[in-house]
């Protein structure tokens, strides 16, 4: 028979987050150095902060039960994710200089890294446990630095462009790892629902992302060149608007009794958003950010259907919060579009074939190194040291947070009536240091 | 007997959508280019992008049954309405220039426009369908566009004044909407409830409100003059304290219980901000903007008295959110304040009777172009082409949303054993691409 | 017997809040104008803003039936909290000069001396009605600003320190106050009580205090020496990130069943960012802000068990918001981190012995101070004129917001019928008078 309780992560959870966190303070101690000079402003870190902590957190509170662990797992796993990707990306300065910095840029940075492991972790919402959930990050952040320093060093591709990979990487390293990791239940998991009293918090969530997605997608791109920063946003604003309209038709459309499916259109409603943040660097028309918005929300919605009905059923694959139809499909779109705009834009011909090879062999690392680093994190995850939920306990709050109040009431009370005899002593003698200290008698009993 | 569903707006909301956005697109790519150079700063802009789809979007989930719909269809509306702006703001550019620029203060201005098309849509919330919402918000739109180029061409009002009488227009033209759609409903809709637990989401959008009207009220202000965009944010803040307090004080006073009315509260705590956007160019000192804030307060407390009891139940006219306590009645009194203030700085007594000329024209032409726009637009409304929903329907989120989640995983079902072997082939042809590339045999069953 | 409602505070709260706002007014009409120069970005007021309005106002809706309660008076306490500390801050000002200038510094000055009344307003959370709330925010805020003059003019003490005492304050404010008034409830009550749906609400507000807090911490920072302000900001975002693990870390490890207690994460995982504000001047590594975050989490962690074990049984106080283990330990360790630090740091002998010496005493100053204020306002508070609710009713909406809508309903229907006939006059001529405006019968029955 199996267990009735979900198993205790005490012994696994606690010593490796405490055993992560001392690490990572003696490697700040003797690595990392605090910056003097920067060109970043407080604001656009604040608004990759609000993207990355806020929005991610509370999107994939639309399961039910499920609204403390998609939100708090959210904050633990992002702020390890950061601390790691700090560390991971300031090692070549500290081979090359002795020391690493750190400033509103490198914060920015890592938290974009953190993005990429948050939309993996997207994918196996709710059937892992906190323990795997930083696991899983923590692999994925040092696949994608990999991915990023690859690209950057052997293909020459510029930061902005490079970094923007995440959505690719992320999604297909989420969708490898949870192929691999529980391909087989059997039956749809009886607590995966949707609830229209949280699924207004996942709305909340999806407008943050939608507000702030111009600053999430143009922070990184350098203002050098006049108008390249205003342009991402601009840019990014209407491949919004248009992909929120498109998926609104076609959810619609998509529906026999021609109703709205929330479900949908959170997939489909930041389409536009990710495919013109993979392909920033060659837009220059309104009217070509607008296109890719509208075909990303079409790709985004064919990939929600195909999802739902393929994925699911044909080979039992699940995909909790769509990151295929959400990043994956768009960001490929993304990418095609960028191919077609630049060669579109060169002037002879070996050039464009120059960069097309370039371009094409981004996108083959990207995702050779996003399924092999998925199927290795997925591989590693079946092992039962991990303690993974059974599956009635997946998608349950009740699994890792204590909700009821009353039994801990009861608890603590005992735990009082044992311990109060010592606090009374060193209450009295608190209260004595108060006396002599004030010279009144405060009226503790 | 009436039927029991909603009538589907498969075959109106998706063709709609799309055939706009499709024309937006083909217009954006003939017309309208993305500028180089740009004054205003990122952060502004997300201020306004909060107010107007975060703000506006929550504040309206206080009805019980509604919150998806409330927040929804305002991100659609504001999504089309701010394209359309755009458009016609753009319009004399490209008559003159031969092409329109697009930059962060014209997407400002734009999200100004879609503001007072949100504001009237308060009026009619939920008692029209997402077609109707869609068609509100352009006509309201090309009127106030067209409201703003007269008053700045005739009456040479600059742009920051002539849009802010956003609040003024868009109340009006909400009421007389609402006046002539919709007039006759015998009973109260079964369904306008207030609920405790949705109205913490209300609570939510209007502390986002409150705390963003500063940046919506100066982020026109030119700061050529040093000071004044300082003066707009400090005055706005202490005009918004002051009516927080006392509509706090208004609302324990008029309930026999002295308790707080929540929906009380949140007609009228934004009334001194409303009322000090208006008159934000005559004030120079902080008990001005203070003074403002507090009668604000209480014309609102008294216009919402007036309209619950009045108009709904003399004239059977319907203002669900409270437009004409909350914008309509603060936008008037700070119209009145901006012309004493500014006749009392007035060193000769003609340029003041000139001022006061030009500043009572301003109100005419507003009011009477937002009225008979309104008219136009609630009479076109009443076509039954529109499909409107029943009132049983009203305030129903389960006439356009799909709620439920159990029947929809049925048809899937079906439609994915259907489908089932179509997509085996393709998957096998994808499985053994991805064995070619990788040389591996991923355990995919 | 007990009376079966909640006291009326029409008679206590409408004059107060009049009489407090008009009196506010006259105050500005004669003493403050608005500035024409100021330094500080409209971004930074709008984080301190979010802080202040929304961090703290969302925090503690955790409270099961208090949402409305805890939402609505943290807007309505800052408020007249923020009006009065402009005025006390300007005082000196206005003394010297013949007015106080109000500018977006002082504004932020004047909302962090109201987070301190905010911090003491969460001890008596849920205990103390609306009139009792600004009467503790007034003192507080009076104590508080006193304090700081004191610390500035005798001790010398930098602005940007001597304000981040406001934990310090605060905390202990609040504990000495919710000690003598309320000291000795027999029972628990019963409706304080934690809910997972409300819950959520909370974890936005505490997400939103999250990610905020380094605009908090860094705002009054100077930037005069390069890198002191980005410090401030990296500093504070990794010692909340450590205090974020590690108080997950503690909060399964102290759960017999391994599970995380939201209470507990709640009141623990801003500590690092509360100790690392306290000390930020003499913090110059990122270790150092680390190791800080660790042990503040740990002190947090500590003081939380401590308190609810302790202070709940032995002594009857009662902490809601846990502030103790929030702000006050936390606070205190910062302090310490600050001398161990900035001694260090030092050179010579005589330099760190004359700075402990400060330091120590700017610790005593302000202890004293707090303790003191805190006892007046207790034992003012006890008093029966402020109409305190019964235990029944504490931890309840329904004490002081009209929450049903249908009693409303009828009420407002029989007052209507009363005065329709008045209205109908009225309504008639302002009927007549569009009619003669617009030459066109407007279809109003």
């Amino acid at each position: 028979m199996a267990p009735r309780y979900a198993p205790s992560l005490r012994s696994r959870l606690a010593p490796l987050l405490l055993f992560l966190q001392i690490g990572f303070i003696v490697i700040y101690a003797f690595c990392i150095k605090i910056e003097r000079f920067d060109l970043f402003s407080l604001a656009e870190f604040q608004d990759v902060n609000v993207v990355v902590i806020l929005g991610f957190g509370f999107l994939s509170t639309f399961l039910v039960r499920y609204g403390f662990s998609a939100s708090g797992f959210n904050l633990l796993v992002a702020v390890m994710a950061t601390q790691w990707a700090i560390i991971l990306n300031g090692m070549e300065s500290w081979y090359y200089r002795g020391h690493a910095g750190i400033n509103l840029r490198s914060l920015v940075v890592a938290e974009m890294c953190t993005a990429s492991a948050l939309i993996s972790i997207g994918a196996v919402q709710g059937k892992a446990n906190p323990v795997q959930l930083v696991f899983i990050a923590l692999l994925e952040v040092s696949g994608f630095v990999l991915n990023k320093w690859l690209l950057e060093t052997l293909l020459e591709v510029q930061p902005q462009n490079s970094i923007m990979q995440l959505h690719i990487f992320g999604a297909f390293f989420g969708l490898t790892l949870a192929q691999i990791y529980r391909a087989r239940s059997e039956q749809r998991f009886e607590k995966e629902k949707f609830d229209s009293k949280t699924g207004l918090f996942s709305t909340l969530g999806l407008v943050f992302l939608w507000m702030f997605w111009p600053s999430f997608n143009s922070v990184l791109v350098e203002d050098r060149i006049p108008g390249r920063k205003l342009g991402a946003v601009c840019g990014t604003y209407l491949a919004l608007a248009v992909s929120a309209v498109t998926s609104a038709a076609l959810s619609v459309l998509s529906s026999p009794k021609g109703k709205f499916n929330l479900m949908h259109l959170q997939s489909c409603i930041l389409a536009g958003g990710v495919a013109v943040g993979v392909s920033m660097t060659a837009i220059h028309q309104p009217w070509e950010a607008m296109t890719i918005g509208f075909t990303a929300a079409i790709a985004s919605a064919i990939g929600f259907r195909y999802n739902k009905i393929h994925i699911l059923l044909a080979h039992q694959c699940q995909d909790t919060c769509a990151v295929l139809s959400t990043h994956g499909l768009p960001g490929l779109l993304g990418w095609l579009a960028h191919l077609v705009l630049q060669i579109r834009n060169c002037d002879d011909q070996t050039t464009a074939i120059r960069f097309a090879v370039f371009h094409i062999c981004t996108l083959l690392l990207t995702l050779s190194l996003s399924l092999l680093m998925g199927m290795i994190t997925g591989i590693l995850l079946k092992w039962n040291f991990w303690k993974p939920p059974q599956d009635r306990k997946c998608f349950d709050d009740q699994a890792f947070w204590k909700v009821g109040s009353l039994l801990a009431v009861k608890t603590q009370y005992l735990a009082a009536v044992k311990c109060i005899y010592a606090l009374k002593i060193i209450s009295s003698i608190c209260r004595y240091l108060t006396m002599c200290f004030f010279f009144v008698d405060l009226p503790i009993r």
